[in-house]
């Protein structure tokens, strides 16, 4: 399945918090053909580190296909030969510097300016990233979404769907992921963004394009990586030394397998990645809350028992909230050795799970 | 309870390492009185954080007490009028610049030198400390220890001497840590690490005593202050913002309160710590790796069931290993709203637990 990314762009949009940008992009892609009813259209909504890249490849040499293409694809869980699937970048996408990612955020350029907005760009939130995507879809034709599916910031943006728009959207599945931000991931979420913040080259949001703070954000994206993950993963790696005969008894410099694999993954996402970009998509997650209570589409929840970023206990609440509104829910673990990632990597053993739900 | 730091020097010390160090000093204080056979000595070994002070206050003044003040005085779980409570400060111990902590380590002068040793200070090891121990307790004439207690890094420590000295010990009651460092922590430990790295002023180690990297320290406590509690503690602080008026969702400046609390708590923190000293520190927690099977002395084992740094399951594993071994051991839950902390806040909770493990 080879797809193509497209552009969507609004002459403005002004903000939830009622800051008007100009000239307003992000990507899409899609898999599969929108019936003539428009009545087939299933939106993904990304994680964090992700992009609108949720399946095929857009070239036929790629290494890695999207990163649910496990269960998007024709004859597939979610079946495109059935399915319109679309996608879009989010607002502020973290991926800024990745040739496939189209997104406005402080790394773009200010129309009024000519320079790039850098700090100088509005607080925007989950719903701002769905406002996008609704102006997306209508621009399609499409009235109605069969459904709105995602994992992790993905599910931030499902519930925000649910609650905001309960008129387009005929069913949600949130994977990995509570209705809002609980204050103990809130501050997480700063110590996530901590290491930029201390990179002198960060310079307070002003490093130019082509001296960016790439030591605080790889520190940075080590943090997101790990939190991610779980210790089942880490124990693969053991207590073997980074480099052959430098025992890390040694020397303070000599790390474990494990440090420096943590490192490596994370080094390779910097090479894309944004550091302002990545400050305010921080934000965006901290200021997500939709109301559980407010969502009233048949709901089915997919989460991860070992997760460390959205624990079982709180999507349990966020689950009993939605019940006691006297909407339809469901609920399935996802296991694994990946902790939150499962949502990610294993979501293919929920695939009969999912796909009663998409025909219910 | 007044009590008083003292001093234990040895003329020299050769590392597990096998690096010489000269004039090597710790901190310790106790608690009762050393019966005449010198068979009630029961060693308290202290966490990550932590320093020698496990309990009573140095003046009438002070605000609060040793970190394990609920369970050890006269008449308490850990009786002194019964007991005679030793603890002493680690070697490279966190709290150099806090003037009731002796240690030695990088933020120490060389005698060799007259200068700080900086990053020419050797590596050491949860070994090392426990040396140390063994020789402050000779030099008092003690032969055999009624038991070694301690929590997390105390732990650690307490299954190093059941191990390394089954002789000298007669029970262990390691609470809130597992055996030795699982890859999951040994890579979170360098997450940990990463911002005082990060920190300009830490200069590779260079700092000079009245400039050091407290930016980059302070950064580093928070993630330590936040990894060892969890949500349920998080949660009280709401979504409030840090300052009256100031929205979050208004600009990137504008902070939660839970944001605001950790770094206050880790400000405090840093105002009698040293850069260098946490890195070795981090470093002795990595290479922790005491072998449960070779454990053969009574152990009573605490763990917090919400612990995010020696998580439940880790816990179980060094338990069922010593099981295996044949040697009975023991194990009782932690509960409260701090994760990690509920070993350190909340011990109060297993005293008749932990009475009965000391007369047994």
């Amino acid at each position: 399945m080879i797809v193509q990314k497209m552009t969507f762009e609004l002459p403005q949009y002004t903000t939830r918090n009622g800051a008007l940008l100009k000239r307003v992009r992000v990507g899409w892609e899609s898999y599969g053909t929108l019936d003539r009813e428009r009545s087939n259209a299933i939106l993904v909504t990304h994680y964090f580190s992700a992009t609108s890249h949720a399946a095929g490849r857009y070239t036929a040499h790629d290494v890695l296909p999207g990163y649910w293409d496990a269960i998007i694809g024709p004859g597939k869980t979610i079946d495109t030969n059935r399915f319109f699937v679309l996608s879009s970048d989010t607002l502020v996408n973290l991926n800024a510097r990745d040739p496939q990612v189209i997104t406005t955020g402080p790394a773009s350029i200010d129309p009024d300016t000519g320079a790039r907005y850098g700090m100088s760009f509005p607080i925007v939130s989950i719903h701002d990233f769905i406002q996008l995507q609704k102006a997306l879809v209508e621009s399609l034709g499409i009235k109605r979404l069969h459904a709105v599916v995602g994992p992790s910031m993905g599910a931030l943006q499902a519930y925000q769907w649910a609650q905001s728009y309960p008129d387009m959207v005929s069913r949600i599945m949130p994977v990995i992921g509570a209705a809002g931000g609980d204050p103990f991931l809130i501050a997480w979420l700063d110590i996530w963004a901590q290491p930029v913040r201390l990179d002198p080259k960060w310079r307070s949001g002003n490093y130019p394009e082509s001296d960016p703070p790439v030591e605080g954000l790889t520190a940075a994206l080590k943090t997101v990586t790990l939190h991610a993950n779980q210790s089942e993963w880490a124990a693969s790696f053991g207590r073997a030394p980074a480099a052959p005969g430098c025992d890390p008894a040694q020397a303070l410099s000599h790390r474990f397998m494990i440090e420096d694999a943590v490192g490596q993954l994370a080094a390779m996402r910097a090479v894309t990645a944004d550091a302002n970009n990545f400050l305010y998509l921080i934000k965006a997650n901290q200021l997500a809350c939709a109301d559980p209570q407010q969502i009233k589409v048949p709901t089915l929840i997919l989460y991860s028992p070992t997760d460390l970023l959205f624990p079982q206990p709180w999507i349990e609440r966020t689950a009993a909230a939605i019940r006691e509104a006297g909407t339809p829910i469901d609920m399935a673990p996802l296991h694994g050795p990946n902790g939150h990632l499962n949502g990610v990597l294993h979501i293919a053993q929920a695939s009969e799970r999912i796909a009663g739900f998409l025909t219910e």
